[in-house]
């Protein structure tokens, strides 16, 4: 990526950047900028082929077959484990059951559901058809050799943890059970779910914790790691005490972490020091939001819990805007515009906003332009291949700025990729939305609700 | 401009710039350093000047004749009104009769008042005699062939927004005929004024508004556009019902707008989405302080109104000043440090501020440095012709902070160019207030109230 | 020093710089980024080196001998007094009377403390002899010539402020007295805390105030000039009145200065324009939280103000933390990230949080970490002379972010480097502390209180 600088400058004219905005048909008009992204109104045929990309791109980088971990060779004799048996390592460093992974599978699924188009579906059916397939065999390798983490599929069969067992193997597996993708993963939902309900550390609250970095630590992460599981589990089961006990994190976790001053969550909390400094990690606050989103979607609209999630995710939406950069972006930090512009928080957020308008949770009003010009930025993050760039690496919850500012970005960090799907679909349903009708006037976009009469006489 | 960065670097020794303070005599003093503004104490002379030199350049770009839209020929009959007679176009684009160019004959009028010279106000005589002359002729070929926004004197013949009819048609107007400065043109007052006070659409409660780009929103700007009007009206009208409207359009105003926690006022506001997301535009500021600065001139003391007024501009001055930049400027949107150091508000502010100190609103102590350090940085703004650079072109209350960003910036944008003259006026009122003494001391400036007195005997 | 630009970019991949943290031991780590500073955990031998660097510095810099102003040439006879006779003017410009050489032999009795090498504080030792020695003829001079503020003792034979009178004469020849470091300097002392106590001019409240660059002005600097003065005359003496007046002058400088939105300390208050905008400098936080923490140190326990000192002190170490710039250091202007990154208060601040975390006052949990990054970040502004880097020069209260923005910094400027010594000597402390353990893992450290269980089972 180049490094187009837009530095603090005493005397700089304006903000320029390599983009005019093409919808604007006056080549001479001065009263036209230009971007640092391209502003333009979005076309669903570029969402779609940008989102063909992505898939495209993961869908060639995600081999499934078993290999001998030291030759490399294929392992077909499936009725035998041996110990060195693997799942081919993916090209681009992306595990097949990692909770990332169950991003893209959402993406997937909502690209198709909104596109109309399967093809978008055909690898989520190929990984689930293979881990179906050979679940039994490193089951029994696992028996056999106690590989621990080394097993392929340890995260499916010995889950240790919310990243272990919500995204991926209970969320991702329940809504393609739901949408009849794949086989029928029933036995490895039960393994995940009961992990997710009975067995991750909680406070005594009730609250799902961890215990790292720290003794009792809450992560923001983990209102995703296993809130919508449990929403999925409620919505698959039928059973309440799903949904009450994923509104509770939601409401508890907000508690701890939701800054109501500046709108936005904390990476986490630590019960050796409650009243600690503070760290305003984006993409945990991309977490935090899409768990609410996806609770919301299958959250009963009469269970008590509806009209307060609704209010947090609110409030959330509202601060997370408030802080999207000059470049449509969000920063790393959310509330430090000299860390960098993140892909993957800006991707969930693009994502969450345009869903939430679309829902009719949030007015199209402001939200649809802050929704369009993060998704136009974003798409200038996906390359030729399809790989989306600028996404941050795997983040702990730390405790000093220099280590959460000099992170790498990496476009084999998968989890720019699911949340990228996820915001390219949105948007296709939010610019065919027939309740919203957008406005290009006086150089820019307005998203209002369709039938609303403005008055632009005193121009003409 | 040279584009001298001042970027956030990790071990920059310090902010240095090209000017180094002459006020301080001691070349090799190390506790000096350098700005990137010139840091000194202002000289009437040079304000006076500058001051002529940006008169100068209006005078030279805006003609007042008649001419053919299609050959460029003058036409001197004014008897027989012709379709494509125009006022021959301003060479800088600069229209005598929008609402930026009232607020340069406040500026004329201000420099005139402050400095005695006779010669600030020639061009609003030129301008208000020639509108005075071409105004019947207008008027018939409009009768004759509804050339609508085409006509040259459209909106002052058929006023259709506060753009049209606030600040130009009512206030300089009103302005100029207190002053016996050219005409009476009280027939057109008498058209914008009634635009104002009643046909401009308003919300349920009296708060001047617009149905763009939003139905039901309101504009921070609406506050200059409309509140001086109304305050100018009961000041030759003597009618208090303008005061009393014009006292509830800011408070309303500022109800809707007004951000306590930030001491600043959000552009705009939708009734479509009460709670959107904000967006804290400088000039939509330098609006609404100006709007309260110019009431607060001729509100009777003794309204009830008068002190609620008074402690809204309070609280906006002090949120204004704490977000000035360490150049001396102020930033296109005020809360973000990496948007572009723009002008027109930065004049605004500095108008007001050095205002309401020679009025005793506010305090010398701090406030006297701040309009100082704002001025210099503002000089360094006005070139060798006269035009003031850096300011934002016309901006539409827009929905996402990549549009304010991306705003150009303009010496053929008006906006500067009134608050320029206001600020230098009032400026060299300040440098010459009797009741306020400045130290030069310790490498600094010390405004204070006259008769203060202050102990460096530690430094003797 | 290096222009190292961490521009805000619109592209940047990621913060990058020249820094790999040599703890992880994996050089092909695509999870590992670079740092702008040393990123690693710090080790008591290296932080040595650099105190011992330091003091060797200073102790180079500052003769201790009588010379005339005229010829340079050294006078022995200490008989009679002639009028151009001055202590050797320090190379470095480092007074050895002034407030800031009080901060230096904080710093070097404390790393005496901590490392049991009294090498530390050879050089206070032998100021102090000098100044035993020499007392008597100063004043001598001072009765026959009236040299005023060119006699070199001035500060300690005609104190005039608490710059003069506090942090030196008061605090370091108190607290070197108590450590039988150097001879019994009481009668300079009985002069110096006489005037703290009695004659620096004050608020009706009691507040120490001063008479410039206002009247009635407060600065936030003067709880460090005033406050460990008062406490350690309380400490020597026994006095209970003034741990009242240093417990007060703590709690209402508070009241004037401390913006609990914010967390952090505006730098002064004018009785003139009570309510005027504030700027937070960096290093006038640092001398309120250094005075808080100092006065901890002696207060007893019983004292009915230790609770509200320690609360105080508490939110404010939030606060700053909270500011902590992603480069380690914290900038000129707290709150504002494009000012420089300056030393001498991220300097205190380190040392301030170390010592706290040291006491129990505050939890290691974050904390520590926070210390560790900001002391790494230090000391790659030691250079090989063992002059600190990056420290502001002496600063007024001042009117415009302008001034202090453009605050040169300088290896001259002695502020830096009483609390650069502080602050590794209390490193060296923190990383021994028997009651924390350190965690690195997943690329950065956790600080906790030994003995609590973490548990990443989840990665094994």
């Amino acid at each position: 990526m180049a490094a187009a600088i837009l530095a603090l400058s005493v005397n700089a004219a304006y903000a320029e950047g390599p983009y005019r905005n093409p919808d604007n048909k006056n080549p001479n008009d001065v009263g036209e900028g230009t971007y640092p992204i391209p502003y333009k109104m979005p076309v669903v045929a570029e969402i779609t082929q940008s989102l063909q990309r992505i898939r495209g791109y993961l869908d060639s980088v995600t081999p499934t077959r078993i290999v001998s971990k030291k030759t490399g060779q294929p392992i077909t004799d499936l009725t035998n484990p041996v110990a060195d048996a693997v799942i081919e390592p993916a090209k681009g460093d992306f595990g097949i059951t990692v909770y990332e992974m169950g991003v893209v599978h959402a993406g997937l699924i909502k690209a198709r559901q909104i596109t109309g188009d399967a093809s978008f579906t055909a690898m989520t059916e190929r990984h689930l058809n293979f881990i179906g397939q050979t679940y039994p065999y490193f089951k029994r390798q696992e028996e056999q050799f106690k590989l621990e983490r080394a097993n392929s599929l340890a995260r499916l069969i010995d889950p240790r943890s919310l990243d272990d067992a919500g995204s991926f193997c209970t969320t991702a597996l329940i809504r393609s059970r739901l949408n009849k993708i794949g086989p029928d993963l029933q036995p490895i939902i039960a393994t995940c779910s009961d992990w997710v309900a009975n067995k991750q550390v909680r406070l005594k609250d009730g609250t799902l914790a961890r215990n790292r970095p720290q003794a009792w630590s809450l992560w923001n992460d983990d209102m995703y790691m296993g809130v919508p599981a449990l929403a999925e589990m409620a919505h698959m089961t039928g059973q309440k005490k799903y949904y009450d006990d994923a509104v509770k994190n939601v409401l508890n976790m907000s508690q701890y972490l939701y800054n109501d001053k500046l709108g936005i969550y904390a990476h986490g909390w630590n019960a050796n020091n409650p009243d600690a400094p503070r760290f305003y990690w984006g993409r945990a606050n991309g977490w935090a939001v899409l768990a609410m989103s996806d609770l919301l979607d299958v959250l009963p609209k009469n269970h008590p819990g509806y009209p307060k999630v609704l209010a947090q995710l609110r409030k959330s939406i509202k601060g997370i805007s408030e802080l999207q950069s000059g470049a449509g972006l969000w920063h790393q930090m959310l509330d430090r515009p000299d860390s960098y512009l993140e892909t993957s928080a800006s991707a969930i957020f693009v994502y969450v906003i345009a869903h939430a308008i679309n829902e009719g949770w949030i007015s199209p009003t402001t939200y649809g332009s802050i929704a369009q010009t993060g998704w136009q930025a974003l798409s200038a993050r996906i390359n030729e291949q399809g790989q989306v760039e600028g996404t941050c690496v795997g983040t702990t919850f730390a405790s000093d700025q220099a280590y959460y500012y000099a992170r790498p970005t990496s476009v084999h960090a998968l989890h720019g990729y699911g949340p990228m799907l996820l915001a390219g679909a949105e948007m296709i349903r939010l610019i065919k939305n027939p309740d919203i009708s957008v406005e290009y006037k006086v150089r820019t976009y307005h998203y209002m609700p369709k039938g609303v009469q403005t008055n632009y006489r005193e121009h003409h």
